[in-house]
């Protein structure tokens, strides 16, 4: 059996972190980086991210695509990707244990009023608030795959009150699991803070606009730690000016890096972060690839293989 | 058997909430208010924080004291309670899932760079910082009591590398406990985050200096949560300023409500909260001290009381 050969085509990562990674997690892979790419009948796997589009055209004999995301818009957003080539994302432990402490980390921040006591310090104002127990505060969550589900696995066993929201019905201990409209109409109208980790698709883009997060307890705040393309951008300001919506944690964008200039970046109630919420870790990810290829190349089938009908 | 009868003297909380709750807890004990406590030989039972010196004078039949905080600090500061009368701390779970979620709350907002990512906010700058699996975070909490222990746990379960210190050796699952001045020494040089969860005694007054802190790493934070007379305030700005710590948290002052005009108001890499990291909640801690009055009387001893030796 002749040793596997990998295209790589990852932008805006760290590409010598990746290729020393692959190299050590599967000595035998032999890794080509497009656009030098050699004989493209030679090629087994590909390897993407924000990929140019039409760059696996011709590769006669590719076998597996493999996404460096979680979530693979960035990857599928090359709709000329061919159809029968089953597509993997990337399911890596320390890109869920990244995400889970980013949003537990911004639950709790406004869960315990610290906007109001950073205003309070600002002020130089002594004043203790009154602290609701975690059993009392009611934490919404879009989405509940791998991310989603530990996160809301996690604030559950801080005491919150979880609910979760996935487009089929799933069933985790210590969440209250909701689907479909009436489940996502339930979970808005509970909300004290939303929790956006949704896969980005044709039926969830835009999901966060005035509609939706107009149904959310007045004074509740918003964490979208998905994609960019489930917030209508404009639609938030307005929503945070009039006080229905308190604050907002936004990690992703329409537009990344976030344009110079774009309002998110000055508004008192908006934490904008650079998409920092859970990186995928080269060392870990591509162990995890080089065990999917050797499962393959065993005759054992691949694992994560998404359908790209739902788009996740 | 008489019904009991309990002194109340607690100062600075919400005496309505706390004397519905005691009345809810045990519709039987008489409560009376300080300074109206009629027959001074009827008093059975006294609850106090920041009580007046020496009120506990010709309380003949005094048969335990209970305190509102689990730092009894502000209960002992009167060198006048009688010493052969058994002083209870509070345990009061709600008040320990209060302090877990502050620390690691604050713990996370230093292990994600938080204070990095809202700078360049302000300079709408655009930049991912290296992500640091919790693994490789190492954390170092003063104290293994009640709360000390349960925010370790919670540290551990999210994957930090976490050591606790304690006056005497401890053995907890998940943790790094040591003892004794060479384990303060081997927690101190490790430490990257610091979280004083001390009681407040004649030994760990002032343990917060410029000696122990200047043998952190440098960059680490602190979280002070337990008492302002840990920390020798004069020695925190210095280091702030020169670099070596990166940041602080202060929820406990030595004068509280913190003075008008104190430097930690203004300080950028100081956040002030009024002591509001964890509070006591009447309604769970009023059945504790209920049920610990019903053991008392039934001849089954108080739990959770005081080694007055040792002030904790």
């Amino acid at each position: 059996m002749k040793p596997p050969v990998m295209l790589y085509a990852c932008h805006q990562v760290d590409q010598d972190a990746w290729l020393s990674a692959l190299a050590a997690a599967d000595p035998g892979l032999e890794v080509r980086v497009w656009p030098d790419i050699g004989d493209p009948a030679e090629i087994d796997y590909a390897f993407l991210w924000k990929q140019p589009r039409g760059i696996l055209d011709g590769l006669v004999n590719l076998k597996a695509i493999f996404s460096l995301g979680a979530g693979v818009d960035h990857v599928l957003r090359d709709d000329s990707l061919p159809d029968h080539v089953p597509l993997v994302r990337m399911v890596d432990p320390t890109l869920v244990s990244g995400m889970v402490e980013f949003v537990v980390m911004r639950v709790l921040h406004y869960h315990r009023h610290m906007p109001a006591y950073e205003r309070q310090q600002r002020d130089g104002f002594w004043r203790p608030l009154p602290q609701v127990p975690a059993a009392q505060r009611r934490v919404g969550i879009l989405g509940l795959g791998e991310l989603g589900a530990a996160a809301g696995r996690a604030l559950a066993g801080l005491g919150f009150d979880v609910t979760g929201w996935s487009r089929t019905a799933r069933d985790l201990a210590g969440l209250r699991c909701v689907a479909g409209a009436d489940g996502l109409t339930f979970l808005l109208e509970q909300a004290e803070i939303l929790v956006c980790l949704l896969p980005l698709t044709d039926d969830t883009r835009g999901i966060l606009n005035r509609d939706t997060l107009s149904r959310l307890p007045r004074g509740a705040f918003l964490i979208n730690a998905a994609r960019g393309g489930h917030l209508v951008e404009a639609d938030l300001i307005p929503l945070l000016d009039t006080g229905h919506l308190a604050g907002a944690t936004l990690d992703v964008f329409a537009v990344e890096p976030l344009p110079a200039g774009h309002p998110f970046w000055f508004h008192p109630a908006i934490t904008v972060l650079p998409h920092a919420a859970a990186v995928t870790h080269p060392v870990t990810a591509a162990r995890i690839i080089a065990g999917n290829i050797a499962r393959h190349r065993a005759g054992q089938g691949l694992v994560n293989v998404v359908d790209r009908q739902r788009g996740y």
